[in-house]
């Protein structure tokens, strides 16, 4: 089986992607990082739903946010409860048109959920590389991207899309490598990191670095700083959401509504169950080491900074861009992404603005909205 | 000298309440919390500006906010170039003119600047009391505030005002010794803690809680969980801040603009510096389980408990009000303000709302704001 036959098996009429399966890039070339910093290879965590057509020109990659991963739709085991994350946009008939398109998603480059990152075993020593990992930018993790897209022999990408990191990567893609990108579909995102965004990442770091099982992100694969992470991921959660998706989902309630416990430093309110839950899944699918180089990485994403302004940076695109934000959004707001599309528009370039109106915050790219998928399906099936 | 005359020196003409001193009020009788727990007595530690006047009449309540302490307005000594932290508003023909007015502010109960609490020694022991303290309700440090009142001899309050945590105390007392206040001024508050806020104060308590050296609760009074209080700050204080103001301030601008450190995860952004020495000066003036206690007297606030809802929680209030919002506090948001001066209204009171457009977050009722004091003033002076 060609690497780019599709590695899903898709279910006609379901309108599922179905039975899925991760694959391995192995890239044997050495990779030079924004840094300056080498490795002498890396491998990229991979999953397709759809089939390559004849003239590879159907693409679409799907780039996921910090704490996401490659399984963005379909299962894994017939048994398997939960689909990829962003399974209700992605199968036959959907949004993204598994039977029109093909459809990639690859976990980033210092990731920690099969492709190369801090947690993957340094060859000159056998232990997990930790922070002597070369730093990783954005712009690193669509470079090497593109190396796995040139892999499977693709011709061009008939679009990207992915929300918040994602978008960013999105952004950058178009900018890099302009005639390779037909369509951009940024969500929920930035073409700059702002200081409080930055200030919520140095915090989330500083409750890791801070926690003394990190020992300067040198620690065993099944140990480290699970403490400090699960805080810094509490937090982040936090941003995710908004004030009114939580006074809905949680508002005052309490765990246990008896007087029992009423005065005490346990968990009382279930906001409280609901974000201790959260921390206590998150460290048993993340790696800490990998959480403070992403969130560096997203500190360091200005595309202005290249260019002298966002308008210059965007000078070399060529695709066709449709950036959508969420009303209720206070991490990545609607005006940083109306600057996007004004940026482009000013420079010249086709791109169009649409704000959807929700109260879920931050995450209402990745949850249930006809309206979003509408969007989509729109923009990706015009000419 | 009576407990009643004014502390402070102030030099008229100056618009500065100028050298201060605090005061310690210590009550002898035993206090009952609303959890039912008891102390034998307690102290607040309080200071005055202004004199009482002979019908004991003209006191004006200050509360603080949860890191503020009593001492807000003058200096402490001659070299003192940190003034209190509310000296902008209360002086000597300022906004809160202490030519005309008797201010009285004090350490909440629970707290940790002079006033009883967790860090204070338990007599039986000798030893901090730690989280042996009894659990610690606004309303408990409101009937606190009113022995103290009481103690000086006040015939009753001509206004009470405070921010945030200060607010909330403000609405309680209203509800609470109704008679006893003539006009009540709640800033950047809320009559119920959010989710989102609840959210927040969980991620830092547990920031603190999960660092071995709180030692649940038993440490020296020169140790503790330092690394997890200076998170817990780290986090809140960007709840008290603007995206736009932290822009403003910050930027993406670096510490080293230099290319050496560029990529790192040492301090890089002045946002990150910025938050570091927040983080670090807190611990050098801060107990972490008053941290605990108060941020869980916010959890529990929400007046409506008692009554059923706030309109009936407000029956009983004499006071007239006037609260005030502020367009950027994403933390106690403008719409939290209109609701209780709405809920007043229709339990047929007398209060306004008012809203400024300020881009400086929760922290906007703290800072120089012309518009504030006119607003203050002209509430205050009105019969």
């Amino acid at each position: 089986m060609n690497d780019a036959e599709a590695t899903a098996t898709t279910h006609a009429g379901t309108g599922e992607v179905g039975l899925v399966e991760p694959r391995d890039f192995v890239c044997g070339e050495p990779f030079t990082f924004d840094s300056g910093q080498t490795l002498p290879g890396f491998t990229l965590r991979y999953e397709t739903y759809g089939r390559l057509n004849p003239a590879r020109d159907n693409a679409i990659l799907i780039c996921h946010a910090l704490s996401g991963d490659h399984h963005c739709a379909g299962i894994h085991s017939p048994t398997d409860r939960k689909p990829g994350w962003w399974n209700n946009l992605i199968g036959p008939g959907k949004a993204v048109d598994t039977n029109r398109f093909f459809v990639l998603c690859i976990n980033c480059l210092g990731g920690c959920q099969g492709s190369t990152g801090p947690s993957s075993p340094d060859p000159r020593t056998g232990r997990p590389f930790g922070v002597t990992f070369p730093f990783v930018t954005i712009r690193d993790m669509v470079r090497a991207q593109k190396l796995l897209c040139d892999h499977l022999g693709l011709a061009s990408l008939y679009a990207i899309t992915g929300g918040s990191m994602g978008g960013m990567q999105v952004l950058q893609w178009a900018i890099e490598f302009p005639a390779f990108v037909k369509k951009i579909l940024p969500l929920a995102t930035t073409a700059r990191e702002s200081a409080q965004a930055i200030a919520f990442n140095e915090v989330g770091r500083q409750a890791i670095m801070q926690d003394p099982a990190w020992n300067h992100g040198d620690y065993p694969r099944d140990g480290g700083p699970r403490v400090g992470l699960a805080i810094a991921r509490m937090m982040a959660h936090i941003t995710y959401l908004s004030d009114a998706s939580m006074d809905r989902k949680f508002g005052r309630r309490k765990k246990d509504p008896g007087a029992a416990g009423a005065y005490s430093l346990d968990v009382q309110f279930e906001v409280e169950s609901y974000l201790r839950h959260q921390g206590e899944s998150f460290i048993n699918r993340f790696d800490a080491n990998s959480y403070l180089y992403i969130t560096r990485a997203l500190d360091h994403f200005d595309l202005a900074t290249a260019g002298g302004s966002l308008e210059a940076a965007f000078a070399s695109v060529q695709a066709e861009t449709l950036c959508v934000g969420f009303t209720s959004d206070w991490l990545f707001p609607p005006e940083q992404n109306r600057a996007v599309v004004l940026a482009l528009l000013r420079a010249g370039k086709r791109a169009s603005y649409a704000e959807l109106a929700t109260d879920l915050g931050h995450d209402s790219f990745l949850l249930e909205s006809p309206q979003l998928y509408d969007l989509v399906r729109g923009f990706l099936e015009k000419e």
